[in-house]
């Protein structure tokens, strides 16, 4: 048996570390946001979202800061959200500005509304310091909704840590194995690997010169067994996701075809408590935008093979938490790239712990 | 946000404060305990109860003081209860008085026998000190099987603490919101209200003049859209249970009809475990008193209303449960009677923590 | 009510004791292994069963050394098992020996590989330390596979700690009241008793002479309403198990009969987890070997009176959890078998974690 080494602290994040607040979430799609109130928990935390009449999203804490009732389980009345026990109406920033059984609106009642942007069909959240909520630090995720680009899309509810998920994204060598039935197609391994890091951001990037395509390029590109080269970059882009991109160079062009074929995967994920994930995956293409055959294989091969890290990762998370203590991994040198992002989650988490070492609330507050 | 006052000992009873044992709470409703043995989780500790043959009620500690067999799962042999292990007998005191595996029954075996008050159609126990039990202690009920009185009554097992329970009782500002539909009509948030302490009785005292009454008071009383005086007196009475008094007069008495209507509603509930509770209600009336068509309707307009409070405190316990730490409550002027009624259950419980600090038990004894 | 008595350290094991890991127990069934993955958690561990192609019997511990991923949803390949996340592959005795994504196999990756034993329909595992694991300890069980006997066998997952389960099988009082239905025939209360503790070893002998034997006995030996002597010899030969030897004089035998049958029962069971158990029963004759009516009794009678303690067993652990720190057990004279094999556990478990004081594993480690 393994030696066991010396308690110490963990030099890397791994699933007991605390979730990093500090960092734009996708909250929801925005199409799930409406006139209907919306709850849902992220990082631990329960959210309430709505939409003003004007159509502006609103995400804020679903306690009512009185009794605690969830404020999800009351009414919209305008803008504002009525809670449904003793009526506390709170504005979209989380101001009490009513209050049936007083004749003034308590001032000091307010509750936490979080700041938020919406970009393309995604509404992300900041439910850290907001003085530092920066929309400029949010991913990139434009192509989206960019009309030289076509989409298919699906959810997971995963029962996983988000380190656990990052590593897995992160990490090619599990290609012919879990995925050996799916994308993981034997020359993908032999193809080189180059690893950049950029401030927190932590890319791979991979190069497959003059080979045929794995289906899930061949088929919807109809370039099955013909020559491609392939390069796709994939990154570690904040504790919120991971984005590959990838371009697919066809070496013998027939006529009417193009040379270039891009697909942008887009994997946004969020911490719902420490071992689980909400997770929304995105596959972008830039060809055959109107193709709806091509949407319908890339949808049911995403999700076939995201299955595969679905059912992965649900089974390591359920064999870390049987199991007494923290697994005492080992890794190797194909792991560089996760070890490396499991360094920034650990130094951002341990960063904020430090930032936010506040006494438990238990007062009780009469105004 | 709201600033987070320094963490401080809290100032009144929140749903993690200990019970409190010294209180004579409902066990059972007087039907319930018959010659079955019947168990029911009170304060945390599963209790038996049965009759005797002369039909006196026993409750005593349902785990056998040998190997912790349950005895709900033995049987009755006349008063005694016997062990379904190891025959174990023990008499309605709790004293062992057989064992068939030995000669002389073991005289230092005892389990504990609960001081116990059978009154109309309840059973209360005392689950205390037992030097304190006092049945004068036991709060008046002795309308519920008053000859003069008609009462209708229901059962839920609710998840909720009963600190909340309690506070949602004394509450009468929340009627309008969560009750808009059923008992909450508008004009009762405009009546007078008065706040009386009597030593740990608070009570609360309203009046609403000249209005015509709800239709819960309305329809069995017949009266809907006549002028009414309303009177309202609803009382926290004990750890275990909140009494609302009403009286309505009729102020334009037709001939054959009452002056003065009465209703008292009597709510009792027992902590099963810190986050849930038996509530038993009973609504009670001095008129119509063989009307069948008036309790059809009390009972299942109770039953509406008071499942908006069990949907309400249940809905308020899972966010509380799902938070991180205790909620950061405010309160306002309205909450005085509840917060009263939290500073008597806090001071109760910490003088009965201060009294039992006694040493788990964890030694094996042989005799 | 009882006086409590001071904090103490247990006397004696009860269901906090920690699990026993030097001593060999069933891991399972020889049947049950195969040359599919087969994960079972055994003492809070998860452990993966499998066959080489030889057939020797292989018991890994289930998690990956490098991701935590459960090997038994990974694959064999010959005598290796192969991650289903990476492709690691482990030899038997648990060497990484094949990493796809690395030129050399990682030579610090190893996992547990556990000693084992496979004895008649039998796989004894030792998970404690190997140095330790001498097959002679293995408690004899020969006539599992012995031509001249004939054995029924069954399994439950129960709900139980191991203590309870092995003072319950050293326990003959329970019989009369328990098995009221089943075995516990009157008169054997009446029998005399000795005990004997032969180092770790426990045994408790019973004889009863002249009176006709109860139907477990009298049906399959066709002696029903005979008058037999009844000898029982019933041990706690490890934490793993119970053997009870019982031999039938036949006191007046007919032409053609037997004059002595015998019948062991072997009771093995294996804790999951603290609260859980896995066990095999056995029950093994010398007579009527081919009698298929004998074996369905037998089985049929043995389920129904197992099934009684399970039940008891699961009620009992269904209280102690559910209670508020551990029983306060009292005991008398005839748990002295059980209370001297309760000592016993609580030494050896003890003895062990006074040796393993060893600190948690957190850290990563990079080869």
């Amino acid at each position: 048996m393994l030696q066991k080494a010396a308690a110490a602290k963990p030099k890397m994040a791994n699933h007991t570390t605390p979730l990093i607040k500090d960092c734009w979430y996708v909250a929801a799609l925005s199409r799930e946001v409406t006139r209907d109130l919306l709850e849902r928990t992220l990082l631990g935390k329960t959210v309430l979202m709505y939409r003003k009449v004007d159509g502006t999203p609103v995400i804020m804490q679903n306690r009512c800061a009185h009794r605690s009732f969830p404020l999800s389980k009351g009414r919209l009345d305008g803008d504002q959200v009525v809670c449904g026990y003793h009526g506390m109406a709170y504005n979209p920033e989380g101001q009490c500005v009513h209050m049936p059984s007083l004749a003034n609106p308590p001032t000091h009642a307010r509750i936490a509304s979080y700041p938020l942007q919406e970009k393309g069909p995604l509404i992300w959240i900041w439910m850290g310091d907001a003085s530092k909520a920066d929309p400029a630090l949010i991913p990139d995720t434009s192509w989206l909704d960019a009309p030289e680009w076509t989409t298919v899309t699906g959810y997971f509810h995963m029962k996983s840590n988000y380190v656990a998920m990052h590593e897995n994204l992160l990490d090619q060598t599990h290609f012919p194995i879990l995925h050996a039935d799916t994308v993981g197609t034997p020359e993908y391994s032999r193809s080189s690997l180059e690893i950049h890091n950029e401030g927190d951001v932590v890319r791979i990037r991979r190069e497959l010169k003059n080979s045929p395509p794995p289906p899930i390029y061949g088929i919807p590109m109809k370039l099955t067994g013909r020559p491609v080269d392939r390069f796709s970059d994939s990154r570690f882009v904040s504790p919120a996701g991971h984005i590959a991109f990838a371009r697919i160079a066809n070496l013998e062009p027939r006529e009417g075809e193009h040379t270039d074929y891009r697909v942008n995967i887009t994997h946004l994920f969020t911490p719902e408590f420490q071992g689980t994930i909400h997770y929304w995956w995105f596959n972008s293409r830039d060809f055959a935008l109107d193709d709806a055959g091509a949407s319908d294989y890339l949808a049911s091969a995403s999700v076939k093979a995201y299955m595969e890290d679905v059912d992965a990762l649900t089974w390591i998370q359920e064999e870390v938490e049987k199991g007494d203590g923290p697994p005492d991994e080992l890794s190797f040198g194909p792991d560089r790239p996760g070890l490396s992002m499991r360094k920034t989650l650990l130094r951002l988490a341990e960063a904020e712990t430090a930032q936010t070492e506040e006494p438990p609330a238990v007062a009780v507050k009469m105004y």
